[in-house]
């Protein structure tokens, strides 16, 4: 069912800083920072050969990476997005077995603007998992 | 200077269960665990298109994952690999601009036979990174 790894998400407190460290202390190519308001983030894209990795601060008040800094000041790996062909079958095939899909388990439009879902942790060795439709 | 990402690393309390999770409920394409004594794991792979994951089970007394899970006893991602031509100019790059390579700064030969290297947290968001020579 899962398909190629979309990206890793980092959540960082500066994310200036990050991306500066990533572009001159690793050598990666590095976007401008974004600030996407309806997904509570500001986000840099980091370009790999085989797939990216997303930086991520905190933007408003809602944001859903607040608390993970506030436990990980220093910041950390927040989740890990695998892509998938189609969403509603992954979902009820997940909920079929048994595992919890976060909120009200209808699919969002993400950050790339396509649908998305999040999986319980609890269920998946601690690890915040993103599902996109690819 | 960093290329392509090599693997995500999920450390996890129970192997067999993780991996049939992956197996299972996320229909991936997931390796027979294989118990690799010198470097204090046992370890799965999950292939993606483009990438892959690794379970990874705490084997012996000196586990380098051991103490992540007294901290994180459902596991979580552990660190993130990023390939680079060059480990000892990498290396150089990492140490003249301030960043802190973990051990003798020697590069070890990992888990997939090839030189490894790893960079403090602390230096990269909270993130354990690792450098393989692909």
């Amino acid at each position: 069912m899962i398909g190629r790894l979309n990206h890793v998400a980092i959540a960082v407190p500066d994310i200036a800083a990050a991306a500066e460290m990533y572009r001159k202390t690793l050598g990666a190519q590095v976007s401008a920072p974004e600030a996407l308001e309806e997904h509570g983030v500001t986000v840099v894209f980091i370009t790999l050969p085989n797939t990216k990795i997303e930086l991520l601060e905190p933007l408003g008040g809602e944001s859903p990476v607040a608390r993970f800094l506030e436990r990980n000041p220093d910041g950390g790996m927040h989740h890990i997005c695998y892509e998938v062909d189609d969403i509603l079958a992954a979902r009820d095939r997940l909920v079929n077995s048994g595992a919890r899909v976060l909120g009200s388990m209808e699919p969002r439009i993400g950050a790339h603007g396509k649908p998305v879902l999040f999986l319980h942790p609890k269920d998946f060795n601690g690890t915040l998992i993103e599902l996109e439709q690819a």
